[in-house]
């Protein structure tokens, strides 16, 4: 029990590697951020649900390809296999299994999730992060919630203020069907499908010799594939591969250019179609993807050029102990900022019966610590408040009879907070004007009120506006009994002004 | 790669034990719970943090007493040794010897803690629960933030549309007191606390075996404690324990006392002393706590009398197997609703240095979960929607040329969107009106937009709204230009009535 025995446990201050406590101005611009996405998220018919955050390991298991080593497990302390959540994709895909009564949802999710992967904290790659998902599950007419995704993409970023993004945007049958006319194996797609992933990291070369040296495919095929790949355009690189002879032979490239068609008719009814960029290189790392895949990436997306490189320093950054808590290299990019893909088979997935087993989904997420870092970036925080009090309840006062008035200030507070009012007083029995208006102060506070030593006897507090500089005046004198009322009104009034 | 060969993997669909999916209406009544005790944390001045959702293991070490054994650890993968939270208290206190500069702090935190405790779900006792914690920390004036933190408990669950509660409030410093002068050896103090914790759920007699058989104490000075922790009341019994001549020797019920005395004072300014009960009887089982403790119980928190319990129900529930993902028992009760109390010295476990180790808190805790097993229960849930979607975007039309004006409504749909209206439409190209009359009556929309076929054309819609009954009209025609304008001020009219 006695302290001094327990403080002499040794241990290390921190949070755990790739994690972080926020707090002050961060949470309100983080806060800002989530009501943002959710006002979005509402305005098309959203409903949330909440998942736990552990999940059965069988559930996780074999739905995230190479990433799945990233997986936190729990201990096994007797009882269930578990594992932290990677993704709110899956979790939500299990929860539509487990209630096959719902046959189509708007359904969106703000929760952290976690990666055991390299942290790179400043620029919003961490351990634990948080994703906004937004997700359409339903039987319905090809590509119409597609294209409702890629609108709500666009309208999350531009309310966020991200006006400078491009959403590159590809369909997994095209994919499938570049690498199957190829030459691709089908047991190698999903590994060569990996390895052109990483096009937007690595040049052709590199990925050239991955996929030749380590995945086994041919010169040849890699060349070939190589030609598709680094096409990009709109419209015109859809009606190029329309008349690609060897594309039209392959059943799953023809329906997805064919969605493809029916997608850029929608996008164009939204007005979206400049942001999105139709890219060959796009591929995403999750297998359980089936139709369109998108990222939306911004210029802090991309890790700045090789001549940003202060000479050796690149050498220095990689000798760094892996274990160690913070950025293991200043020179990555924040990645995507937000990102999806239609899933049609992973409820399916769950599902042990034949009857529930289709149920198509498209989906999107933003990477929240991604966009924080570049809206941060931008923000003039000496205009966001952390606390939002209103009103500091003060009392003025002295000589031999002055009490400081603590429990009439106390009573005072109380008659705020019933109607409603955000109200503070300093904790001192007798605390100096002077000490109070610097709390004030301190806090952003835009009221005082004032108990007078001989006014408040009779009934009377002085109602004071604060912050006003040389336009401030003695306040007001205003009665107990109508304090809430006029002091709501003050505020009413402030906030309009 | 194919679907079948993952289908054919046998895994059990289902939350892990101990928590749930939360969804549809439950989520509104969770949230509006929420924004309810955020307004009253914003009232008294809180600011906002986040904490990781696991802690390096020896963070959380040695702080819970018994309760340790029910710390989720994470899996040793390679790195640092973690677990779950149990608590948003601990992280916090950790939290402030990491930012030493933070000298006070009125900090709130809504978040998931965990427990591995044997669930009663119906009654929300669950292994994955939200926290509402309010905690405030500084050097102040004695029992003016604890009076407070009291203030915030009354007007948080009064808040909620709960109002027959009472508080028991005890303190530590009283309690340490008594069990000193009844003769508990110091090292025994935490132990005998833990089983006079036990009386809310046990009659004396087995509390009093616990004490003697398992704890080792003898009968007299076990009966000497009984004697005292039977005592409850409010004044009144302040008076009686200062003229104990017993207590009167023991520096720390001194002390204790004084500071009831104190926080009588100030609860009575607050006008909440009615509130509150002070009850000997209330320990507490957490080891951090150095002051008042207290918790909130209502009607549904103690388990339902005896006499309630079917013939042979008890001896059927107990032989439930133990791993069943249910109730174990209905006989439950949910438990207290809200808790909390003073930590001095939880802080300076952290701290290394003496020079910070002093950062006196005290906190309120409100239980989430269970506040909404007995706000739903009182709720009409005819009442609640899960959507806030206003506007339901129709076309009506027919013939053979008729083309469903799909990317039409996308367009108008977009013109809302922009203009921060919810609005939602039909996921198919050529819906019946009865199709789109019912889609727009399952979410509740109050108004219907309708693309007519010759109408629009001519750049006018209809603008119709839903839900009167026999007063519904045909709607008015409104031209395009002018609908975003109209939509947002007939909402506003609309929720104003």
């Amino acid at each position: 029990m006695a302290p001094k025995e327990k403080s002499a446990v040794q241990f290390t201050l921190k949070t755990p590697k790739g994690t972080k406590d926020w707090a002050d101005k961060d949470m309100v611009l983080r806060s800002r951020i989530f009501d943002t996405i959710t006002d979005v998220f509402k305005r098309h018919g959203g409903v949330t649900i909440d998942t736990p955050v552990f999940e059965l390991r069988e559930i996780l298991a074999g739905k995230y390809g190479e990433d799945s080593k990233l997986i936190y497990d729990l201990k096994d302390q007797g009882g269930e296999i578990c594992s932290l959540r990677y993704d709110l994709t899956v979790p939500f895909a299990r929860f539509l299994a487990m209630n096959p009564t719902i046959q189509n949802i708007k359904r969106y999710h703000i929760a952290k999730v976690y990666r055991r992967d390299q942290p790179a904290m400043t620029k919003g790659r961490m351990r634990e992060f948080y994703q906004c998902d937004f997700d359409i599950a339903g039987q319905y007419e090809t590509m119409i919630p597609d294209s409702e995704i890629l609108a709500i993409a666009v309208e999350g970023l531009t309310a966020l203020g991200i006006d400078d993004f491009v959403i590159k945007l590809n369909h997994r049958k095209i994919l499938d069907g570049i690498f199957k006319v190829c030459g691709v194996p089908d047991v190698d797609v999903r590994k060569i499908s990996s390895a052109v992933d990483k096009l937007d990291k690595l040049p052709w070369e590199d990925v050239k010799r991955e996929m030749t040296e380590e995945k086994n495919l041919s010169a040849e095929v890699a060349d070939k594939i190589g030609e598709y790949v680094k096409l990009k355009g709109g419209l015109d690189l859809l009606n190029k591969l329309k008349e690609d002879t060897a594309l039209a032979t392959n059943e799953s490239a023809v329906a997805g250019l064919k969605e493809m068609e029916a997608l850029y008719t929608y996008i164009k009814a939204f007005g979206i179609e400049d942001r999105i960029s139709f890219d060959l290189s796009l591929a995403r790392g999750l297998d359980y993807y089936t139709g369109i895949i998108y990222e939306c990436v911004t210029a802090a997306s991309a890790p700045p050029p090789v001549s940003e490189k202060p000479d050796g320093n690149q050498k220095k950054s990689k000798s760094k102990p892996k274990d160690q808590d913070e950025d293991v290299s200043e020179y990555v990019g924040v990645g995507s900022i937000a990102a999806g893909g239609r899933y049609d088979e992973l409820v399916g997935m769950f599902s042990n019966s034949k009857k529930n087993s289709v149920m198509p989904c498209v989906g999107i997420s933003f990477g929240v610590e991604r966009l924080f870092s570049i809206i941060k970036a931008k923000e003039d925080l000496s205009k966001v408040r952390a606390a939002e009090t209103d009103v500091y309840v003060m009392a003025f006062g002295g000589g031999k009879d002055w009490t400081g008035f603590l429990p009439e200030r106390l009573s005072v507070s109380k008659k705020l907070w019933n109607a409603g009012i955000r109200a503070e007083f300093f904790y001192k029995s007798k605390p100096k004007p002077r000490q109070q208006f610097d709390a004030a102060d301190k806090i952003g506070a835009p009221v005082a009120v004032i108990l007078g030593q001989e006014e408040y006897t009779t009934g009377i507090v002085k109602v004071k506006e604060l912050g006003l500089g040389e336009n401030s005046d003695e306040g007001k004198d205003v009665s107990l009994d109508d304090l809430t009322e006029y002091v709501t009104k003050l505020l009413a009034e402030k906030t309009k002004s």
